[in-house]
This record gives C-alpha cells, sequence and structure tokens, in this order.
C-alpha cells in the first residue's frame, strides 16, 4: 500500500455524516462494535455463507420463507420468532453452517445501507481487527471507517475500534492524509488499549447493555482477533472477502 | 447548581447533529475556537455593545447602512469591504467601544443560526473559559456544547474547549447526566491541556490556519481566559449577559 495522492484516512462518528465523506472510491468499514458486526464476525467464522442486512423487521420475515435463518435485534434485544439475535454467541453453533442469514439491528444494518455507494463495504469489530486490518493494507483505497453510534450519537466503542484500525493503518498513509476524526479516535484508542472493557465503564450504550445483562457478550466483542474472516457486501449480501 | 434530574451535559461535534438533542431548556454554547467565538470574545472584552450573528455576506451589507460596523470571513479570510475580519486583534481596537457589530463566518454563524430553539445560547471559546463555566454553574440548566467543526466535520480545536468545559462542570452533573461525546471530549481535553498548541500541529484545521500566516491568531485564541465576557443572544444580538 503506498502513500497514493488524494487517498484519505477518514472516521465518520456517525451515518448522519456519511454525506459529508466522499466515498465512491473508498472502502466503507461499518462498524457496531457491540454487536452487529461482531456478530456477522463470530457468524462467518463459525461458516455461515451469507448475511443481508436487512432495514425491516417485516423484510427479515420475507427471507424466512425463502428459507434463510432471520436475526433480528431492537434496543439491545432479540425478538420472538427469529431464530438468532445480536449476541455472538448464537452463531457460535452448528446450525449456521453453510447457511445464509438475513440480519436486522437497530444500529449495524442502518449503517451499511447509510454506506451504499461506496467502492467496497466491509464489516469491522475488535473480533476481525488484524485481518481486516491486513486486508484493507492490500487494497491502497481510501479507508472510511464509518461508527454505528447510537441512534445517530456519538458513542465510544465503535470510535476506540476505529482508532484501533486508524493505529495499523496510519504509516501506510501521509499525515495530511488523516482529518481531525481519524487522530481524535487513535487518541482515544491509545488511551484506552490496555482496558478497554474498563474505560468504557462510564459510556452510555456500554451502561445499557450492562443493563441487559450481557457482560460475557460485551468482554467478548471487546476481544482483538478473534475471527479472521472480512465479512464484505456483494451483491446486497455479506462473504467473506477472503474466502472469495 | 444542584444535579437535577433529567439534566445533561452533552457535546455536539457539529451543527448538522444538533437534531438530535433537546435544546428546548437547555443552554447551548456554540463553539468556535479558531476563531469566530474568540473574536467575539475579544470585542466584548473591548467594549462592543452588541454582535448580530448573521448568516449571508449580504445581509451584513444591508446591516452596513443601518451603522453597524460589518466583519465577515469566508474560508478563513477577511473580505474586502467589510470593518472587521475573524482575527481577535481586529477588535482589540477603541473604534469597536460601544459600537454594534454583524458577523458573519464560515462555521461559527451558522452554528448560532443552528442553536436556535434553545432556552439561551451563548459564545465559549478559551478567551472566556472560566467566565463561561461559573455562568454555566449558576443557571442550573442542561448544556449543549455545540462545536462548530469545519463545515459540519469534526474538528479538534472546538472540542478541546468543550472538554475544558465537561472537566470544569462534571462535578455538577452525575455521570449518568453524561454521554459518549462528552467523556470523550474531556479525555481528549485532559490529554492536550499541557500542550494545546502541540496537540493541535497534526489537526487539518489548524493547518488551514497555518497556510493563511495566522499564527498569533491561534496562539491568542488557545490562551485561557483573556476575556471574561459571556456573550449571549437577547433578542436575536448577542451582548454580555455579566453586564446585563
Amino acid at each position: 500500500m503506498s502513500a497514493t495522492e488524494n487517498r484519505y484516512l477518514e472516521v465518520c462518528f456517525t451515518p448522519a455524516l456519511i454525506h459529508l465523506h466522499d466515498i465512491s472510491n473508498a472502502v466503507v468499514v461499518v462498524i457496531d462494535v457491540l454487536r452487529a458486526t461482531s456478530s456477522m464476525c463470530v457468524a462467518f467464522s463459525y461458516g455461515v455463507k451469507s448475511i443481508v442486512p436487512v432495514a425491516t423487521i417485516e423484510e427479515s420475515l420475507a427471507y424466512k420463507e425463502k428459507g434463510f435463518l432471520i436475526g433480528a435485534e431492537r434496543n439491545g434485544e432479540m425478538l420472538d420468532g427469529f431464530d438468532l439475535g445480536n449476541s455472538p454467541f448464537s452463531y457460535m453453533d452448528e446450525k449456521v453452517r453453510g447457511r445464509d442469514i438475513a440480519l436486522t439491528t437497530t444500529n449495524g444494518t442502518q449503517a451499511m445501507a447509510a454506506a451504499k455507494g461506496a467502492a467496497q463495504v466491509v464489516a469491522g469489530s475488535f473480533l476481525n481487527l488484524d485481518a481486516l486490518c491486513n486486508w484493507l493494507k492490500s487494497q491502497d483505497k481510501s479507508v472510511v471507517l464509518l461508527c454505528s453510534g447510537w441512534k445517530n450519537s456519538f458513542n465510544l466503542e465503535d470510535t476506540l475500534f476505529a482508532g484501533a484500525v486508524v493505529a495499523q493503518l496510519k504509516p501506510h498513509f501521509e499525515m495530511s492524509q488523516l482529518r481531525d476524526a481519524a487522530l481524535a479516535a487513535e487518541h482515544l484508542y491509545n488511551l484506552a488499549k490496555d482496558d478497554i472493557d474498563g474505560f468504557l465503564v462510564e459510556s452510555s450504550h456500554r451502561k445499557r447493555l450492562h443493563k441487559l445483562q450481557i457482560d460475557k457478550d460485551i468482554e467478548y466483542c471487546l476481544t482483538p482477533n478473534q475471527s479472521p474472516v472480512v465479512p464484505g457486501l456483494v451483491n446486497g449480501a455479506l462473504v467473506d472477502l477472503l474466502k472469495m
């Protein structure tokens, strides 16, 4: 990866700001660490064939009739009538191997939709940190790290992961190719990296999930490099780009 | 200032996200450290009577005919035909004493417009840090720190100032009344506070202004507590709320 002129490495803190970025020649990394993109990574490392991100509950149900497994989460909770939720552990199951899944979540799949128009959309989480960064280095393209946030507001956990990616990719860009949000995310990651869970203890979404008693999920989602996959959108469905 | 329930202390990183905040009972602090809100603070400490923030160049010119001094900046530069620019030093002049000013800037006055609907709009910069924080503590209201950013994108210098305010106000709020953006801003301020200019050296707007050779402006704008004023909107014009 050379420091090609006009490339850039940017962080977009919420889907509501994606229109400010020219993504037509960029790889957009959709980030929803707690928990959509983490679960997607686990799913592919357990042999899922494809994941179709869908916007609505109704759309998911239509996919069920086509033979898909369906997953859904709203406001942190799994929904009745669905095969899978948004917990990474629900994807650690032989039943998912070789299957196609339709998934809708509060923030993650909405961010996927916002990234429409990018040269390539991929999913990032701590679980695939190194695999993702190595793949990004091989692309020689601009990179926009799109944090899903919480209902279009900034959140810390997605920002910390964006900062982790900036830290790895920065040597492959000129400093002038990084804007302020990328610098801020990297600073925050450097502050947090020795104890990410501790750093997030005061964060609002962390507290929201804590109320739902999914501490085990959180601990797992913050553990780097458990799933060496790169989920990427191909014709509207995520597949593991490392297996293509 | 008590930790009244339902109050909150929030940071909004750009005017493009202000719609996510309920500002109807909040004080919104508009922040454009480099340089609009810094210049406003200087202006009031040099005896300006009022500043009307206006959106367009044309609107400013109409105020000139009403006897106002007019100030304008676009893309970091002063405009021909105007009495004042966006440099704090242009307001350190006896000619401004007792005068009314109409001011339009790239980001700062646009952020003022975005804050319409707040219980109170005030202007913040490092120059009035302590005066502003003391006034905010006396209000017992929710506070939204609205960073002007650069053309609706996140910027570091406004975020660092927002973090400086969070650091002072936090003891007067419950931790549950702070959301992630406020926590992030405070972390970044704590990292930067011993050498804010050094911390900003890599930042994009800092570099943009450096190209315009206004290092003296920047150094001044990052110096806390030079202007003990609280510019606040009253009937569409900013006045020093400490003199009312």
